[in-house]
């Protein structure tokens, strides 16, 4: 095979590019951070219909675009896009040290979390209930992608997340700025209700498969929810929610 | 056109029988109601590791049978079925009726939710809080379809779901037995954790668009969920959790 001699960089700089799609996302990263936002292209209903849209895009300096339903779909590479896409700088992870810095009162650690729908998900909960991050896995959990952004209906602009390649390590890290570690298991931790919630607390929920030994051992406590049907547990994201917005709640109690 | 004369009657039964796959659905349609499953289909991992399968087919008379990777996904119509699948009679709904009949304490309406996986996890919910019924609208909205039956984890098998013409007409009918209904919104309503939950109440949730207004009006109050940070609101399957959680959780205290 002949190697092209020619290189087209607009091509190259193009593919590199992410794409994210769909009304929240796109307008919750201009509203937030319009620097990670290359250019905006929206097909003439989304510029009517989504107010926010052509004035945030003005204020961050970011070109809007509109175009043909066709060119919109290529560009998202499907038609779940709301007619809004944009392109995008890699997604801006943040070190764990970053977040320790801060010391946040409520971290969310999804350990190995596969679906999109339920990271995104957790994500949106997270910035519900202002936790000061998200953890994930490097390894075994999808990454923070654009199905996940749109889960997320923009909540992936409004919380720190960390990519981590070891969860225990990062929640060690995280146990040494004073919080505590809390793993929510199906069954067999304390009952939520029951518990006295620590002033500063890391939640950590395990994927669709159940939370990995390692990542338990690293917790300081367990907490169950309790169950009045013959469900054996919540779908993740919803465990997490609740788990998440009772501390809240008796927080501010 | 011509018409076959003969039909081959044994390809029609297969053709008009439900298929449902995934661990959990099928083990729990075996516990709770094996006359709904006609067979179960199983690859020889699945008949080891699943404990219950073998004894709870035997128990409830139904066939089980070990058959090869590929004839499994065929059946399924695709491999995401955890080595099980099950052919089942039509999916069993409840007369709003026989619900109000019952009368139940708790009901979850899901008004237009079009995700199966938001579904199944509402479905799922609604069996972990051990609501009396869950309903839902024929018309902008899911069926429980094996997608979603998947989602819920089992909790199909375990909560009654009606599904019917006329939303706001069930919500009247289960209104005249006393029980009130409360509509979930992102905003406007009172603050969950304000509310003084009455004895015996419906939740009504909307789908990923909203609630419908006339359905909204058919309800006696609204109920909104704090947010903390910036994000507008919940993924419809969280919203309805931390709600039906809180209210068991104020009703045991």
């Amino acid at each position: 095979m002949k190697r092209p001699q020619v290189v087209n960089r607009a091509a190259t700089r193009r593919a590199a590019e992410r794409r994210i799609y769909g009304v929240h996302p796109v307008v919750e990263w201009l509203r937030t951070c319009p620097a990670h936002v290359h250019a905006v292209h929206c097909d003439r209903r989304a510029v009517e219909r989504v107010d926010d849209l052509a004035r945030l895009a003005r204020a961050g300096g970011v070109p809007l675009r509109v175009i043909e339903a066709e060119a919109l779909a290529a560009l998202a590479g499907h038609g779940r896009h709301q007619g809004v896409v944009a392109t995008t700088a890699e997604f801006p992870y943040v070190d764990v040290a970053q977040v320790a810095a801060a010391t946040p009162r409520l971290v969310l650690v999804a350990d190995q979390v596969q679906d999109p729908q339920n990271l995104g998900a957790l994500i949106r909960t997270a910035a519900a209930v202002d936790a000061g991050a998200v953890v994930i896995p490097r390894d075994g959990a999808t990454a923070v992608t654009p199905a996940v952004e749109m889960a997320a209906a923009g909540g992936t602009a409004l919380v720190r997340i960390c990519r981590v390649t070891n969860t225990a390590r990062a929640l060690d890290q995280l146990k040494r700025t004073g919080l505590w570690i809390a793993a929510l298991m199906p069954r067999g931790g304390t009952d939520l209700y029951r518990l006295d919630p620590p002033e500063r607390l890391v939640l950590v929920v395990g994927g669709e498969a159940g939370m990995r030994p390692l990542v338990a051992r690293h917790c300081d406590l367990a907490v169950s929810i309790r169950m009045w049907g013959a469900v054996e547990s919540l779908n993740v994201s919803v465990a997490a929610a609740v788990a998440l917005y009772e501390v809240r709640r008796r927080w501010d109690a």
